[in-house]
């Protein structure tokens, strides 16, 4: 049951997360985002709040839901059980009560701002500042251990054994609807192994397509239709992503050039992956591919982001990142072209970046599949 | 496209809201939570923020992702394309600068707490007082309009379609794991209309039943096992939420007893639904059915939750809530009982609230079925 490594993993990122904390001033931190509570605990229930010590020591506290689920996903954290996570955790709070206690600005909301400080006052220690972080655990899950590769690497052989199943078994064909094609493609990745779908699948045919995040809907897939279709799937609580785009018979030249080029800029990106590269940097190899084509105004999103517990996080791959790509990082390559009232391509891998550059560990054939 | 009903519903909904921010102070109100957002104005883009006026008028902000999406979907109200979402709605602000902005405290972080205050500065109206609101758009977003009501029922009729399915095609049997169940089962709900799952799917079979949020795992159905089945549609955005216990074969006499408790629990919650209950006293009516049987200790969670384009919102039905039903409300009434290495009973239907009594719109048997 425990989903992202054994207990020594778990012991290893609270210890860098504790290094972190007491780095911004803390003393200890209130963990209350849910895949931060998985990446540090183990535990993967939807309600919860950790506190996290100096010394990487952790206490969980959730509700009487999930009482057994937690000594079997969590079992090397102290935990208590209430509905009154925040209280229950400072409960247990080892340290002075004028300790600065870190918490997660991007999670935290004024609401529970506002209840945490009522909160601190009922165990007495109204008077401990309270430290604003941002990205202290994102910062530490950004690098995969061995343990996350593995489970992303597993979360993307579902992605190919899934695509290859829709499109050999003739799935992905004229007169069926969006919908059938994301209900079928969904139910093979579920036989393939996912937990479920790491997002809401995209199926968008025809002038759909041109729509970025279309979803699927009523619309017949029709002879001369490019199809782009956007799946993920969850392994161990990991996520994976990867975009295909394929043609329906006899589809325009217009379409079909912009897919030659969507695939050498995809091509360009993932080849020039290698740690030490400006995420910027590598949005541009992509981006002036397409520019040189002149459909620069027609790839408005961003090349990628990072994968992991989510399925958008650090790093960003845009062009207005300040990241670098470093060893460990698992991150996505998807140029993309929409063309209004004609339709879209965009072409998507899951890539581990490594010392010997970028791996795709998405791995169908990305030439374009006339069906 | 538009997924929540006609311009007119948007519009009564933002004139109501309208007046919740007067009443709190306001000028206008700065909405960022997306279901809030489609709520107000139809679009479900997965990022985006709005600014509601005290005349009601809105102006939406969202990235280039959504451009075609947002004309389709949003017609009715302004729109901006930016990626900063909160900056640009605010630069369409007709307020003088110093009126009160509402932002909804339980949304908005710590750090978009100040990235707010930078963009009001930026746009000359730092001097802003910020009003921390909670539940306004929530409260009317409580009672449902006759064309939620029809989506919430639709979505309703997917689940009952979708578990006749699996029932009389032999899907729920022994031998079978729970992943494939709920794979079955997902599939079934997109086939018969839903656009995904309203939440992860649970299947939990003999022991795991004990766990009342089991991630369904390779455990294979067994004979004598009860199985746990919560599962939800999504039809317009709108969500729906059911749950059915079955066995397989001859179940021990302490699991078919605690089933008719469970069941006589939710007959008379559902029985005691009407306008001006308070909610803490419907989940008292299930609870006292299941402690008379002497299984209290066995019912930790509440008994139900609002239903609508959350699949938990208001109202809470709680032993704590401080609500009271409304003609108008959906919610569920789900007893259950978890009897540690033994198994579970969960039976949950999502229910109309009328001035007649409460409509359960999941209405397949609940009678328990021996497979």
């Amino acid at each position: 049951m425990t989903p992202t490594g054994p207990a020594a993993s778990f012991a290893t990122r609270r210890g860098a997360v504790a290094e972190a904390l007491v780095a911004a001033g803390a003393r200890s931190m209130l963990v209350t985002d849910p895949r931060n509570i998985a990446y540090l605990t183990g535990f993967r229930g939807s309600g919860g709040a950790v506190l996290l010590s100096d010394d990487g020591e952790a206490v969980l506290c959730t509700d009487s839901r999930y009482e057994l689920q937690i000594v079997e996903q969590a079992p090397d954290v102290g935990h208590v059980i209430s509905r009154e996570y925040v209280a229950g955790v400072l409960g247990r709070r080892r340290e002075p009560a004028d300790a600065p206690l870190a918490v997660e600005a991007d999670h935290l909301t004024l609401a529970a701002a506002a209840a945490l400080r009522d909160a601190l006052t009922e165990v007495g220690s109204g008077g401990a500042p309270v430290v604003e972080t941002r990205g202290l655990v994102e910062g530490v899950r950004r690098v995969k251990d061995a343990g996350e590769l593995d489970l992303i690497t597993r979360s993307c052989r579902v992605l190919d054994e899934a695509w290859t199943h829709v499109l050999t078994t003739g799935l992905v064909a004229a007169g069926r609807s969006e919908r059938e094609v994301a209900a079928d493609l969904e139910h093979a990745m579920r036989h393939a192994g996912s937990e479920g779908t790491a997002f809401d699948t995209i199926v968008a045919s025809g002038p759909n397509g041109a729509l970025p995040h279309h979803e699927p809907g009523d619309r017949l897939l029709a002879d001369g239709d490019l199809v782009v279709v956007d799946f993920g799937a969850t392994v161990g609580g990991y996520a994976s992503d990867c975009t295909r785009t394929v043609a329906l018979g006899a589809a325009s030249d217009r379409l079909i050039e912009a897919y030659d080029v969507v695939l050498r800029a995809q091509l360009a990106g993932l080849g020039a992956v290698r740690p030490g590269l400006p995420c910027a940097e590598l949005d541009a190899v992509s981006r002036e591919v397409i520019a040189a084509a002149g459909l620069g105004d027609h790839f408005g999103h961003s090349l990628g982001h990072g994968v992991g517990l989510d399925v958008h996080e650090a790093p960003a791959v845009s062009a207005r990142s300040t990241s670098t790509l470093t060893d460990g990082d698992v991150i996505t390559v998807e140029p993309g072209v929409y063309l209004p009232g004609l339709g879209g391509i965009r072409i998507e891998d899951t890539v581990a970046v490594t010392s010997g550059g970028g791996r795709a560990l998405t791995t169908t054939s990305k030439a374009l599949a006339v069906l």
